[in-house]
Protein backbone atom coordinates (compact mmCIF):
# COMPACT_ATOMS: atom_id res chain seq x y z
CA UNK A 1 0.00 0.00 0.00
CA UNK A 2 1.23 3.62 -0.44
CA UNK A 3 1.99 4.96 3.10
CA UNK A 4 3.50 8.03 1.62
CA UNK A 5 2.36 10.60 -0.63
CA UNK A 6 4.36 10.64 -4.30
CA UNK A 7 7.42 12.11 -4.47
CA UNK A 8 6.93 16.07 -5.24
CA UNK A 9 4.04 16.19 -2.54
CA UNK A 10 5.89 14.50 0.50
CA UNK A 11 9.11 16.41 -0.27
CA UNK A 12 6.83 19.59 0.08
CA UNK A 13 5.49 17.96 3.51
CA UNK A 14 8.83 17.28 4.81
CA UNK A 15 10.25 21.20 3.78
CA UNK A 16 7.40 22.51 5.42
CA UNK A 17 7.86 20.13 8.87
CA UNK A 18 11.42 21.50 8.72
CA UNK A 19 9.54 24.77 9.66
CA UNK A 20 9.95 25.72 13.54
CA UNK A 21 6.32 24.77 15.23
CA UNK A 22 4.53 23.07 11.92
CA UNK A 23 3.63 19.26 12.85
CA UNK A 24 3.23 16.38 10.41
CA UNK A 25 -0.51 16.93 10.18
CA UNK A 26 -0.19 20.83 10.02
CA UNK A 27 2.84 20.30 7.17
CA UNK A 28 0.20 18.06 5.29
CA UNK A 29 -2.64 20.64 5.71
CA UNK A 30 -0.36 22.94 4.12
CA UNK A 31 1.17 21.05 1.40
CA UNK A 32 -2.15 20.63 0.17
CA UNK A 33 -3.29 23.93 0.47
CA UNK A 34 -0.55 24.47 -1.76
CA UNK A 35 -1.37 22.56 -4.26
CA UNK A 36 -4.97 24.04 -4.58
CA UNK A 37 -3.66 27.36 -4.06
CA UNK A 38 -3.14 30.07 -7.22
CA UNK A 39 -0.24 30.04 -8.53
CA UNK A 40 -0.03 34.06 -7.63
CA UNK A 41 -0.13 32.77 -4.64
CA UNK A 42 2.53 30.00 -4.46
CA UNK A 43 5.35 32.61 -6.11
CA UNK A 44 4.64 35.13 -3.49
CA UNK A 45 5.71 32.59 -1.13
CA UNK A 46 8.47 31.35 -3.15
CA UNK A 47 9.34 34.94 -4.23
CA UNK A 48 9.40 35.94 -0.61
CA UNK A 49 11.62 33.49 0.52
CA UNK A 50 14.35 34.56 -2.39
CA UNK A 51 13.89 37.96 -1.81
CA UNK A 52 14.85 37.69 2.00
CA UNK A 53 17.77 35.05 1.19
CA UNK A 54 18.93 37.97 -1.30
CA UNK A 55 18.37 40.83 0.66
CA UNK A 56 18.32 40.68 3.85
CA UNK A 57 21.63 41.06 5.81
CA UNK A 58 22.58 41.79 9.63
CA UNK A 59 23.43 45.62 10.66
CA UNK A 60 27.65 45.79 10.79
CA UNK A 61 26.75 48.55 13.85
CA UNK A 62 24.21 46.54 16.12
CA UNK A 63 22.94 42.98 14.44
CA UNK A 64 19.58 43.79 13.99
CA UNK A 65 18.17 42.51 10.16
CA UNK A 66 17.84 44.93 7.65
CA UNK A 67 18.27 45.10 4.12
CA UNK A 68 20.84 48.05 4.52
CA UNK A 69 23.34 48.32 6.91
CA UNK A 70 23.47 50.60 9.04
CA UNK A 71 20.20 49.55 9.99
CA UNK A 72 16.93 52.21 9.81
CA UNK A 73 17.50 52.62 13.82
CA UNK A 74 20.73 52.85 13.91
CA UNK A 75 20.81 55.02 11.00
CA UNK A 76 17.79 57.33 12.76
CA UNK A 77 19.21 60.93 13.83
CA UNK A 78 15.95 61.03 16.15
CA UNK A 79 17.23 58.18 17.91
CA UNK A 80 18.91 58.60 21.69
CA UNK A 81 22.30 57.58 20.96
CA UNK A 82 22.81 57.87 24.94
CA UNK A 83 21.47 54.32 25.52
CA UNK A 84 21.89 50.36 24.14
CA UNK A 85 19.25 48.10 24.44
CA UNK A 86 20.88 44.75 24.35
CA UNK A 87 18.39 42.17 23.03
CA UNK A 88 19.04 38.16 22.23
CA UNK A 89 17.42 37.85 19.08
CA UNK A 90 16.68 40.50 16.16
CA UNK A 91 13.12 39.93 16.50
CA UNK A 92 12.74 40.98 20.56
CA UNK A 93 14.14 44.64 18.38
CA UNK A 94 10.23 44.67 17.10
CA UNK A 95 8.69 43.71 20.32
CA UNK A 96 10.76 46.44 22.19
CA UNK A 97 9.38 48.88 19.62
CA UNK A 98 5.89 48.17 19.51
CA UNK A 99 5.58 49.18 23.35
CA UNK A 100 6.75 52.56 22.01
CA UNK A 101 8.32 53.08 25.53
CA UNK A 102 11.84 53.32 23.93
CA UNK A 103 14.04 55.61 22.17
CA UNK A 104 17.37 54.45 22.27
CA UNK A 105 19.60 51.94 20.08
CA UNK A 106 19.85 48.52 20.18
CA UNK A 107 22.50 45.96 20.38
CA UNK A 108 21.50 42.38 19.06
CA UNK A 109 23.70 39.82 20.63
CA UNK A 110 22.51 36.28 18.60
CA UNK A 111 21.25 34.37 21.07
CA UNK A 112 21.79 33.76 25.06
CA UNK A 113 24.85 31.93 26.68
CA UNK A 114 23.70 28.00 27.40
CA UNK A 115 26.29 25.65 28.62
CA UNK A 116 23.28 22.72 27.61
CA UNK A 117 23.67 23.82 24.42
CA UNK A 118 27.58 24.66 24.24
CA UNK A 119 26.79 28.81 23.92
CA UNK A 120 29.21 30.35 25.65
CA UNK A 121 29.66 34.37 26.23
CA UNK A 122 32.40 34.08 23.04
CA UNK A 123 29.35 32.71 20.52
CA UNK A 124 27.49 36.31 21.33
CA UNK A 125 27.71 39.08 19.45
CA UNK A 126 29.87 41.11 22.66
CA UNK A 127 32.90 42.51 20.82
CA UNK A 128 31.26 44.94 18.76
CA UNK A 129 28.67 45.99 21.81
CA UNK A 130 32.05 46.87 23.32
CA UNK A 131 33.34 48.49 20.86
CA UNK A 132 30.45 50.76 20.99
CA UNK A 133 30.31 51.80 24.33
CA UNK A 134 34.22 53.11 24.02
CA UNK A 135 32.09 56.25 22.53
CA UNK A 136 31.33 58.77 25.04
CA UNK A 137 27.81 59.01 23.71
CA UNK A 138 26.30 55.28 25.53
CA UNK A 139 25.20 57.05 29.04
CA UNK A 140 23.00 53.37 29.58
CA UNK A 141 22.99 50.32 28.85
CA UNK A 142 19.87 48.19 29.36
CA UNK A 143 19.64 44.21 29.36
CA UNK A 144 16.58 42.99 27.92
CA UNK A 145 17.03 39.29 27.93
CA UNK A 146 14.47 36.34 27.88
CA UNK A 147 13.42 36.14 31.57
CA UNK A 148 14.77 32.36 31.44
CA UNK A 149 17.50 30.85 32.83
CA UNK A 150 19.68 31.61 29.68
CA UNK A 151 18.59 34.92 29.68
CA UNK A 152 19.46 35.57 33.61
CA UNK A 153 22.84 34.05 33.49
CA UNK A 154 23.26 36.54 30.46
CA UNK A 155 21.99 38.98 32.09
CA UNK A 156 24.44 38.50 34.89
CA UNK A 157 27.53 38.14 33.03
CA UNK A 158 27.34 41.13 31.12
CA UNK A 159 26.55 42.77 34.00
CA UNK A 160 29.88 41.89 35.52
CA UNK A 161 31.55 42.44 32.21
CA UNK A 162 30.57 46.21 31.88
CA UNK A 163 30.18 47.20 35.33
CA UNK A 164 34.13 48.17 35.40
CA UNK A 165 33.50 50.44 32.41
CA UNK A 166 31.40 52.99 34.04
CA UNK A 167 28.67 53.36 32.52
CA UNK A 168 24.64 52.80 33.68
CA UNK A 169 23.81 49.08 33.63
CA UNK A 170 20.25 47.99 34.18
CA UNK A 171 17.62 44.91 33.40
CA UNK A 172 14.00 44.70 32.37
CA UNK A 173 11.83 45.23 35.66
CA UNK A 174 10.27 41.82 36.69
CA UNK A 175 7.09 41.68 36.17
CA UNK A 176 7.73 39.25 32.91
CA UNK A 177 6.26 36.05 33.77
CA UNK A 178 9.56 33.87 34.70
CA UNK A 179 9.95 30.97 32.08
CA UNK A 180 8.52 32.89 29.08
CA UNK A 181 9.73 34.35 26.28
CA UNK A 182 10.38 38.07 25.54
CA UNK A 183 8.60 37.47 21.88
CA UNK A 184 5.48 36.29 23.18
CA UNK A 185 4.68 39.31 26.14
CA UNK A 186 2.20 41.87 25.40
CA UNK A 187 3.00 45.60 24.57
CA UNK A 188 1.55 46.70 28.07
CA UNK A 189 3.72 44.35 30.57
CA UNK A 190 6.77 44.93 28.28
CA UNK A 191 5.83 48.31 28.06
CA UNK A 192 6.35 48.29 32.36
CA UNK A 193 8.66 45.84 32.62
CA UNK A 194 10.85 49.06 30.03
CA UNK A 195 9.74 51.88 32.23
CA UNK A 196 10.13 50.06 35.48
CA UNK A 197 14.15 49.20 34.48
CA UNK A 198 16.61 49.04 37.47
CA UNK A 199 20.13 48.55 38.12
CA UNK A 200 21.87 45.10 36.76
CA UNK B 1 9.50 54.29 15.42
CA UNK B 2 9.54 51.15 12.71
CA UNK B 3 6.54 48.90 14.12
CA UNK B 4 7.24 47.04 10.43
CA UNK B 5 10.24 45.00 9.45
CA UNK B 6 12.10 46.03 6.36
CA UNK B 7 10.04 45.47 3.50
CA UNK B 8 11.40 41.84 2.34
CA UNK B 9 11.04 40.02 5.76
CA UNK B 10 7.35 41.84 6.30
CA UNK B 11 6.46 40.25 2.70
CA UNK B 12 7.73 36.87 3.90
CA UNK B 13 5.97 37.04 7.38
CA UNK B 14 2.73 37.69 5.37
CA UNK B 15 3.44 35.32 2.79
CA UNK B 16 3.52 32.60 5.68
CA UNK B 17 0.72 34.25 7.49
CA UNK B 18 -1.39 33.74 4.50
CA UNK B 19 -1.04 29.25 5.22
CA UNK B 20 -3.39 27.80 7.28
CA UNK B 21 -2.87 27.52 10.96
CA UNK B 22 0.08 29.92 11.19
CA UNK B 23 -0.74 32.77 13.00
CA UNK B 24 1.39 36.32 13.03
CA UNK B 25 3.79 35.23 16.23
CA UNK B 26 4.44 31.83 14.35
CA UNK B 27 4.76 33.64 10.69
CA UNK B 28 7.33 35.50 12.54
CA UNK B 29 9.20 32.63 14.09
CA UNK B 30 9.20 30.88 10.89
CA UNK B 31 10.36 34.08 8.51
CA UNK B 32 13.74 34.78 11.36
CA UNK B 33 14.15 31.29 11.03
CA UNK B 34 14.58 31.31 7.34
CA UNK B 35 16.77 34.11 7.58
CA UNK B 36 19.27 32.23 9.69
CA UNK B 37 18.76 29.15 7.53
CA UNK B 38 21.29 27.76 4.97
CA UNK B 39 21.03 28.75 1.34
CA UNK B 40 20.42 25.23 1.00
CA UNK B 41 17.22 24.66 3.32
CA UNK B 42 15.66 27.76 2.01
CA UNK B 43 16.10 26.44 -1.62
CA UNK B 44 14.68 23.35 -0.64
CA UNK B 45 11.34 24.80 0.29
CA UNK B 46 11.59 27.16 -2.36
CA UNK B 47 12.12 23.85 -4.82
CA UNK B 48 9.76 21.81 -3.51
CA UNK B 49 7.18 24.33 -3.82
CA UNK B 50 8.20 25.38 -7.16
CA UNK B 51 8.17 20.84 -8.07
CA UNK B 52 4.25 20.75 -6.51
CA UNK B 53 2.90 23.50 -8.11
CA UNK B 54 4.72 22.32 -11.93
CA UNK B 55 4.30 18.53 -11.67
CA UNK B 56 1.37 17.24 -8.89
CA UNK B 57 -2.18 17.01 -10.83
CA UNK B 58 -5.11 15.19 -9.98
CA UNK B 59 -5.58 11.73 -11.47
CA UNK B 60 -8.29 11.31 -14.41
CA UNK B 61 -9.67 8.57 -12.86
CA UNK B 62 -10.08 9.09 -8.93
CA UNK B 63 -9.38 12.68 -8.49
CA UNK B 64 -6.56 11.92 -6.24
CA UNK B 65 -3.63 14.17 -6.18
CA UNK B 66 -0.80 12.69 -8.47
CA UNK B 67 2.22 13.39 -10.54
CA UNK B 68 0.97 10.74 -13.13
CA UNK B 69 -2.81 10.06 -14.37
CA UNK B 70 -3.75 7.61 -13.44
CA UNK B 71 -2.55 7.73 -10.17
CA UNK B 72 -0.21 5.10 -8.42
CA UNK B 73 -3.61 3.29 -6.76
CA UNK B 74 -5.85 2.98 -9.77
CA UNK B 75 -3.08 1.78 -11.80
CA UNK B 76 -1.82 -0.66 -9.35
CA UNK B 77 -2.98 -4.42 -10.26
CA UNK B 78 -3.60 -5.65 -7.13
CA UNK B 79 -5.84 -3.47 -5.57
CA UNK B 80 -9.09 -4.92 -5.43
CA UNK B 81 -11.40 -3.22 -8.41
CA UNK B 82 -14.59 -4.33 -6.99
CA UNK B 83 -14.53 -1.84 -4.28
CA UNK B 84 -14.12 2.26 -4.49
CA UNK B 85 -14.19 4.32 -1.32
CA UNK B 86 -15.39 7.60 -1.66
CA UNK B 87 -13.66 10.42 0.16
CA UNK B 88 -13.72 14.27 0.55
CA UNK B 89 -9.98 15.37 -0.21
CA UNK B 90 -6.84 14.44 -1.42
CA UNK B 91 -5.30 14.13 1.94
CA UNK B 92 -8.18 11.18 3.41
CA UNK B 93 -6.72 8.77 1.26
CA UNK B 94 -3.41 8.64 2.79
CA UNK B 95 -5.28 8.56 5.78
CA UNK B 96 -7.44 5.49 4.64
CA UNK B 97 -4.28 3.85 3.41
CA UNK B 98 -2.52 4.43 7.12
CA UNK B 99 -4.97 2.36 8.57
CA UNK B 100 -3.91 -1.13 6.34
CA UNK B 101 -7.47 -2.54 5.94
CA UNK B 102 -8.42 -1.13 2.58
CA UNK B 103 -7.16 -2.56 -0.89
CA UNK B 104 -9.86 -1.41 -2.95
CA UNK B 105 -9.82 1.72 -5.04
CA UNK B 106 -10.75 5.42 -4.15
CA UNK B 107 -13.14 8.19 -5.38
CA UNK B 108 -12.31 11.81 -4.23
CA UNK B 109 -15.00 14.21 -4.08
CA UNK B 110 -13.11 17.65 -3.74
CA UNK B 111 -15.60 18.54 -0.60
CA UNK B 112 -18.66 18.16 0.62
CA UNK B 113 -22.14 19.25 0.49
CA UNK B 114 -22.37 22.56 2.63
CA UNK B 115 -25.12 24.70 1.66
CA UNK B 116 -24.22 27.73 3.90
CA UNK B 117 -20.96 27.70 1.32
CA UNK B 118 -22.84 27.29 -1.16
CA UNK B 119 -21.56 23.92 -2.16
CA UNK B 120 -23.32 21.81 -4.01
CA UNK B 121 -23.70 17.98 -5.57
CA UNK B 122 -23.14 19.70 -9.04
CA UNK B 123 -19.67 21.53 -7.38
CA UNK B 124 -18.55 17.86 -6.65
CA UNK B 125 -16.45 15.31 -8.05
CA UNK B 126 -19.65 13.25 -8.62
CA UNK B 127 -20.62 12.58 -12.68
CA UNK B 128 -16.46 11.06 -13.17
CA UNK B 129 -17.84 8.05 -9.87
CA UNK B 130 -21.19 7.76 -11.94
CA UNK B 131 -19.18 6.82 -15.09
CA UNK B 132 -16.67 4.46 -13.12
CA UNK B 133 -19.82 2.38 -11.68
CA UNK B 134 -21.28 1.57 -15.00
CA UNK B 135 -18.29 -1.07 -14.96
CA UNK B 136 -19.63 -4.03 -13.92
CA UNK B 137 -16.96 -4.78 -11.98
CA UNK B 138 -17.43 -2.70 -8.74
CA UNK B 139 -19.92 -3.94 -6.20
CA UNK B 140 -19.92 -2.06 -3.63
CA UNK B 141 -19.22 1.74 -2.92
CA UNK B 142 -17.63 2.58 0.50
CA UNK B 143 -18.60 6.14 1.92
CA UNK B 144 -15.89 7.40 3.97
CA UNK B 145 -17.09 11.26 4.69
CA UNK B 146 -16.00 13.15 7.68
CA UNK B 147 -18.31 12.92 10.54
CA UNK B 148 -20.03 16.64 10.86
CA UNK B 149 -22.97 18.02 9.29
CA UNK B 150 -21.77 18.52 5.78
CA UNK B 151 -19.83 14.69 5.50
CA UNK B 152 -23.86 13.61 6.46
CA UNK B 153 -25.36 15.21 4.39
CA UNK B 154 -22.90 14.17 1.66
CA UNK B 155 -23.46 10.40 2.90
CA UNK B 156 -27.51 10.60 2.58
CA UNK B 157 -27.55 12.34 -0.82
CA UNK B 158 -25.36 10.07 -1.89
CA UNK B 159 -26.79 6.81 -0.72
CA UNK B 160 -30.26 8.25 -2.36
CA UNK B 161 -28.13 8.51 -5.24
CA UNK B 162 -26.39 5.26 -6.04
CA UNK B 163 -29.00 3.24 -3.95
CA UNK B 164 -31.10 2.39 -7.27
CA UNK B 165 -28.13 1.26 -9.03
CA UNK B 166 -28.07 -1.85 -7.28
CA UNK B 167 -24.46 -2.15 -6.06
CA UNK B 168 -23.99 -2.15 -2.06
CA UNK B 169 -23.43 1.31 -0.74
CA UNK B 170 -22.35 1.67 2.82
CA UNK B 171 -20.48 3.83 5.08
CA UNK B 172 -18.21 3.98 8.07
CA UNK B 173 -18.93 2.89 11.03
CA UNK B 174 -19.54 5.14 14.15
CA UNK B 175 -17.32 5.42 16.10
CA UNK B 176 -15.23 8.81 15.16
CA UNK B 177 -16.03 11.04 17.19
CA UNK B 178 -19.14 13.33 15.75
CA UNK B 179 -17.77 17.01 14.38
CA UNK B 180 -14.34 16.06 13.95
CA UNK B 181 -12.35 15.76 11.01
CA UNK B 182 -11.71 12.62 9.33
CA UNK B 183 -8.33 13.99 8.48
CA UNK B 184 -7.09 13.81 12.17
CA UNK B 185 -8.41 10.41 13.47
CA UNK B 186 -5.58 7.93 14.83
CA UNK B 187 -5.15 4.89 12.39
CA UNK B 188 -7.22 2.60 14.74
CA UNK B 189 -10.13 4.38 15.22
CA UNK B 190 -10.15 4.66 11.99
CA UNK B 191 -9.76 1.55 10.86
CA UNK B 192 -11.77 0.13 13.25
CA UNK B 193 -14.33 2.50 11.42
CA UNK B 194 -13.72 0.49 8.27
CA UNK B 195 -14.09 -2.80 9.76
CA UNK B 196 -17.30 -2.10 11.12
CA UNK B 197 -19.04 0.06 8.04
CA UNK B 198 -22.28 -0.86 7.37
CA UNK B 199 -25.14 -0.53 4.98
CA UNK B 200 -25.80 3.44 4.18
ZN1 LIG C 1 21.65 48.72 13.38
ZN1 LIG D 1 -6.47 7.58 -9.30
Amino acid sequence: MALAYDGAIQRLIDAFSALPGIGPKGAQRIAFHMLSASDEEASQLVDAITEVKAKVRFCDVCGNVCESSPCPICADPRRDRSVICVVEEAKDVMSVERTREYRGLYHVLGGAINPMANVGPADLNIPKLLDRLKSAEVQEVILALDPNIEGEATTTYMSRLLGPLGIRVTRLASGLPVGSDLEYADEITLGRALAGRRDA
